[in-house]
């Protein structure tokens, strides 16, 4: 989906939207590299023309300030932020010795970037949505990271840029990453990393698996027992409400959205540790067994409950949509258990367990609905025809026939979003970014009108074999391809072109500490200090 | 190979080899784990005996010092060095506000561990090699580290032991680890955190695969100019001769040796960027094409090059085996050459260039010989038929006929270390460590003599895909498998108490500040604080 572009936010200065072409920085890589003809950017803007026309930046003295027209200045907090850390990012977190504040710019030189916001809705303070215009000449955080990837260092370390002109908007306004924070918690400072490398690879949606079997690290006001006996340990291993708080400010400075998931009825062995009543207990025989199964769809209780739950995570989390989940349910537990089986006789479901499945998501959704929230669900929820409100999000997971379900999730008139080729847990030997970049979202029969109901899709990364010893290498720069493929025209797919700027991204990423690991036998001129 | 055990150190005090078993380290993981009788041992002892008697470690005064009778103390840096490294795995590195220099000792406590060295050679100030002996009555890192892991806490965060008897030696002389710095540089830093993690897993051999195709990081104070040229960056991505030195010097503090690896006469593009004339000029039709091929072993001035660079490397490294190589010699730019076409006339070699490939090495192993050394080599020099050194040690890669290899190699007489079944470069998704934990390297037929051959084997992580950002994580706990295999006798082969052991040795390194990745869906008390 192609954002409509509204003249809101100018990039001033000669620099606006300027672009550079750089051979020499990976000159020693002859044997890998062929460098590409837009240097380090990634993911590629839609339009850029670049010239030989190089102007210096002064580090000495450059300034981002903001334009004397802009209707945004130093009470935005996103735009204060926004441009210390692009500063530090182009020119290093030390002030150099010589700074000066002021000083006359050279012939050929920037000595100032110019911010000039025209929209009266900036952003600075609301949060990022699924409508929000994300092109080049609106998007704050975007447009800055465009314009410090086309900053290099020239042969006697000074900051170079060339004269560019750049039109950017992102092909899919939906481009998501997904962690999971319960099969291993994830320190809040592996979640911020990985926020800022998502802005790094202009990515807009951190999809926040935060709970599901092995452990409830969400530390609940309204149910914090919920954590207290089903997180791995009720003060280390739970994100706190300041926590919370604190992930979806940072996010938002970044232009990224936070969508939690709560994921039901299955999935949902460490809730029956604090809720009691919550999931079905299994027979064996006549008897309990002692072991649970799915949220238990036949009791009122289990309602009141997720009503109130569902109304804190509305207050908690500003996006206007909440990930229901809805995969996976294994139906062995409901079907042994005496009163399901009557339940079932009175609905009439007969011996359809997905029914009565059917029967708790509805009932789920209209609670959900009442909370003001848009809701995102697996896409079985979609296969066992719950009934769905228009602008439900469709999630494709499964690997199997995947064009035919997208097909049929946007005949029916759903929005949709893609995750089946991007499973960045599945790891082999090799590049398999080459893979990821390959995929085309919309390579499904259908008419246009179905084409446009693609919003976009996620990488995924579940956490079997991922904690914070191993997630950030692991996603990135595997994760960067996905990225392009979502932000970039469908035209973008020479793969040689991508490798080189891929590899030249993966370094700059490396240099602003992200240990991202490498594509293939290569060095970075900066690489990673930490071990 | 199991070392004689000779009584040359002992661990005194009530708790010389005492282990301790704890079931409530793991409580919260019931699903997952059942804990183990043997705690967190790894790799595991040969003879272990837990009895359930415990004893409290103050850790406000707990000492480890040197016993009255023994033969070394204070100016022994290896025993020093030992010392402070295990207090602070066992009680962390600040020292606690209340902490006493001595106070008396309660009735169920141990107040220090005192070392009693009695041999005459307590490797105090020399290395580690072939034939040190590693028993726990010896080797005093192996049996610190062996102690440190019977230290558990209690419920109130207490460090306590419990009286257990120990016999341990280790199963094979040579545990090793291949890291390979051509193909991405790796920083010191990164080498001596992976050290620090070999120790901690008893490896013994730091196998340094310094340079090959990509890169020559090694600076030669007799051929500066090959890392000047050959380098990735001849300033900041090299290891200099006092890195190199550091490196040994922290190694030997280990109990590690360090087996520098110079492969040819393959391998060797990034040689010839520095040395003119060492590499064979590939023809195409009858005029030089431009590009290089293996050594030129027709040259005269080849061998005074090696001669010398072999000269410097043997007093650099003190270890007493050099690695040299051999291995994947690509014929196809020697059979180019008319000059090398009319050596092989004149040798009468026909089209056999595998002997002209059989001349060079043994005109380098004579060179090498010369300087005392003895030497590795990869297996295609004896499946090549060169004659071999009686302490040659072969080193068996190949993936296919792996048993049918080690038959033959030891048939022929020849010591060997396995490899074919630990390249951990190839990742896949799940716990490939079980893989690497089931190799049994005595599996091929032979006779008893032919098994005590094997010397050893070792774990390789080539560099293609790994550098600083992800190394540590891949290598850990993978490698720890191999460690274990290596180390504890032929029968222990249970793979459910290798889960429960490993996966709290995995803890007990992220503790220590190692990112070792998880085995699979878990959590540890103490999480990696790094990103």
């Amino acid at each position: 989906m192609s954002a409509t572009l509204r003249l809101a936010l100018l990039l001033l200065a000669v620099a606006v939207c300027q672009g550079y072409q750089s051979n020499d920085i990976d000159e020693e890589d002859e044997l890998v590299y062929e460098p590409s003809k837009y240097g380090s950017l990634w993911p590629l803007p839609q339009k850029v023309r670049v010239s030989e026309v190089s102007f210096k930046l002064p580090s000495a003295s450059f300034k981002i300030v903001d334009a004397k027209e802009s209707s945004a200045g130093p009470s935005c907090s996103l735009l204060q932020n926004a441009y210390r850390r692009y500063y530090e990012y182009m020119f290093g977190s030390v002030r150099k010795p010589g700074y000066v504040k002021s000083r006359a710019a050279g012939p050929s030189e920037i000595s100032e970037l110019q911010v000039w916001i025209t929209s009266a809705d900036s952003e600075c303070d609301s949060y990022p949505s699924l409508t929000s215009d994300e092109s080049c000449e609106f998007a704050l955080p975007h447009c800055l990271e465009t314009f410090s990837q086309l900053v290099y260092e020239d042969a006697y370390g000074a900051k170079n840029i060339n004269s560019t002109t750049i039109s950017d908007f992102p092909r899919f306004a939906h481009r998501g990453i997904l962690l999971d924070t319960s099969r291993h918690f994830l320190p809040i400072k592996v979640i911020l990393a990985n926020l800022e490398a998502m802005a790094m690879n202009k990515f807009n949606v951190f999809h926040w698996h935060i709970v599901d079997d092995p452990s409830f690290p969400y530390l609940s006001r309204t149910f914090p027992q919920l954590s207290q006996q089903g997180a791995y340990h009720p003060y280390t291993h739970v994100y706190t409400p300041a926590d919370v708080k604190m992930i979806i400010e940072f996010a938002r400075l970044r232009g990224i959205r936070v969508i939690p998931e709560f994921d039901t009825p299955g999935h949902t062995q460490s809730w029956g540790k604090g809720q009691k009543d919550l999931l079905t207990p299994c027979y064996s025989g006549t008897t309990p067994s002692g072991t649970f199964g799915p949220v238990n769809p036949i009791l009122n209780t289990t309602y009141s409950f997720m009503r109130q739950l569902f109304s804190e995570i509305s207050s908690v989390f500003p996006d206007a949509y909440v990930h229901l989940g809805g995969d996976e349910v294994d139906f062995s537990c409901w079907r042994s258990n005496p009163d399901i089986q009557n339940f079932m006789e009175q609905q009439g479901f007969g011996q359809d367990y997905s029914k009565l499945e059917s029967f708790y998501i509805q009932k789920l959704l209209d609670i959900v609905t009442t909370t003001q929230k848009g809701y995102m669900i697996w896409q079985e929820v979609f296969d066992n025809g719950v009934k769905l409100k228009p602008d439900t999000v469709v999630h494709v997971w499964m690997g199997n026939r995947v064009e035919e379900e997208m097909q049929n999730v946007t005949e029916a008139g759903y929005t949709t979003i893609l995750s089946s080729p991007w499973y960045l847990d599945y790891i082999s030997y090799g590049q398999d970014w080459q893979k990821y970049y390959k995929v085309e979202p919309l390579s499904f029969k259908g008419t246009e009108a179905q084409k446009k109901l693609v919003i976009g899709g996620e990488a995924c990364l579940w956490g079997e074999y991922v904690d914070a010893t191993n997630l950030t290498p692991r996603l990135w720069p595997r994760a960067s391809a996905v990225a392009e493929r979502l932000w970039s025209a469908k035209e973008v797919t020479d793969i040689s072109d991508a490798y080189s700027r891929l590899s030249m991204h993966r370094c700059r990423l490396v240099e602003r500490g992200i240990p991202a690991e490498p594509l293939f036998t290569s060095f970075c001129p900066h690489e990673y200090k930490g071990v």
